[in-house]
């Protein structure tokens, strides 16, 4: 690799519940050195779960890092080691109610490759169930359906901005021919 | 706001060059308590660069934190009360060499609304005129010229999974009328 840059020591900052900080020096390209300070996350999953008459779910919650609400697909934290098409139909579950028949993939996400090392996977769900949805003790949200056009609409016109939802939409357009 | 967080208490983690991390004790809607691990920056900016031959600029760069080379558009961090659009004149410039007639934004992503209050600022220079590129000390990569459709694809199919990427192409597909 042309633009290689090697790792020369590592000082660990913050061991935290989901968050874990290190910042190492690396040998740059040039034989020159720098630092790269790292987040490194166990990654993530969101779904796509489009329902019947055509509606995406959707969850609206606060998102204490921006100080207010906002609109986003279903997702969550994978747990270390667990299958990412697993926590898909887990999500999706606690956040909606749904099962759905199929959950096929719609690639990965890298949200902020200049910082940080997670990977959000993006499913698409279809032939979805109702059934009672059930949240994570800290975990305050309202889920709602939007028509999949008024969607696409909202991601592209910067009404919606969070990244995996712009990217799983689009790619769902995409994969369903719509 | 239904569901506001409030903080409680902040523990202040780590003063990075360019990440901030803390943790904050915060009272959730029904009262009890929780954590929140926030990774603070600046903010950043990114460019869809169209040529008038249709052809997007893209570079390749190595990412420490995934450890391999990855394919992106244009971008950069945000100084400290920067105005964003004059960082993407200034990173247009740095790493393609263009200037650009016209700037416009495309809006902005969240790209971890879960753990981040970063902010990306996304913009779609066109008009462009080509110059000599003058990179960071720190940074190496490479300049290509990918045709607007072949990006698009690339995008959607998870051949290009940086986030940003794949909103400001689809964003300026939309507005391009494309």
């Amino acid at each position: 690799m042309a633009f290689y840059e090697k790792k020369l020591s590592r000082q660990d900052i913050y061991d935290g519940y989901i968050i874990h900080v290190h910042k190492d020096e690396v040998e740059l390209p040039d034989g020159n050195t720098s630092f790269r300070e790292i987040v490194d996350h166990h990654g993530g999953v969101c779904i796509v779960a489009v329902d019947s008459d055509g509606g995406v779910f959707t969850v609206r919650q606060f998102r204490y890092a921006y100080g207010r609400e906002i609109t986003e697909i279903p997702a969550g934290k994978l747990e270390a080691g667990e299958d990412p098409l697993d926590c898909a139909a887990r999500e999706l579950s606690e956040e909606t109610g749904c099962t759905a028949e199929k959950i096929e993939s719609l690639g990965v996400i890298y949200p902020t490759p200049g910082y940080a090392s997670e990977v959000i996977h993006i499913y698409l769900a279809t032939g979805l169930k109702r059934g009672e949805s059930h949240l994570d003790e800290d975990e305050f949200l309202e889920a709602k359906k939007i028509p999949f056009k008024d969607l696409e609409r909202m991601v592209l016109t910067g009404e919606i901005n969070d990244a995996k939802t712009v990217v799983g939409v689009m790619r769902a357009k995409y994969v369903l021919g719509l």
